[in-house]
């Protein structure tokens, strides 16, 4: 059974999931930050999934991402595989915007996280849930 | 033809090529940095890309990540497509060690780059064509 490292477990929201993927909100209010997280344990690296599961979480990266895009219409989208501090591989895909609190630089590590209310968290949870709904293969959390 | 946007060029050197991308080394000596840039006009965001492009992208990110890990023995790697500044598709591969310079951040904006000496680019550059002749496929420049 798939085993979720407890940073990510604190830090985001369980959204759903695709064929490969969990796909987690960043708890982070600041910018729009989805994670995806290969449901695989063990996996540090990209490179050390399977040639097949790299072809799908690109895949399902790509979907997720114009998802963002055609939602949000942002100036860039941010997608890194990062883990310095959490080592179970994880997808960052963020929204940005000219002006958001980092621009033009990367988000991780300029100022602190911004964390939502209960309530806006919700609201995001489910605005978040009911446009990846548009996603084939996604099954909400 | 393909048109390499300026700033890439600038801040990098041509280490030769895959079927899709081209592979640079960052001109920054604080990490071992290597950017793979698709060839392909007018693409800004990963998914942007054709399907068969986006899985070509992420077979030879991969490759490329993993003769780093074989070569380097690095604490972890990180790979991100950001382009906040610059809008032209290029994917950053950096092997990260403990106790570098931004660890265990992301390393942008983090210090101003460390510029090598011509001496030490061409070895570095040297260095790197022959490790990546291990990837079938690569043509040095």
């Amino acid at each position: 059974m798939f085993e979720l490292h407890p940073r990510l477990e604190q830090d985001s929201v369980l959204l759903g999931s695709l064929p490969l993927s969990q796909i987690r909100l960043a708890k982070d209010g600041r910018y729009p930050w989805l994670i995806l997280i290969p449901q695989v344990n063990a996996i540090k690296e990209l490179h050390h999934l399977s040639a097949d599961d790299q072809q799908q979480l690109m895949a399902e990266s790509c979907a997720v991402a114009s998802l963002m895009e055609t939602s949000l219409s942002p100036d860039k989208i941010n997608v890194a595989s990062l883990g310095n501090m959490v080592p179970q591989l994880h997808l960052h895909h963020v929204a940005r915007f000219e002006g958001d609190d980092a621009w033009p630089g990367p988000i991780w590590g300029a100022h602190p996280a911004v964390l939502l209310s209960e309530a806006e968290l919700e609201q995001q949870v489910a605005a978040w849930r009911e446009r990846l709904g548009g996603i084939s293969n996604f099954v909400s959390a």
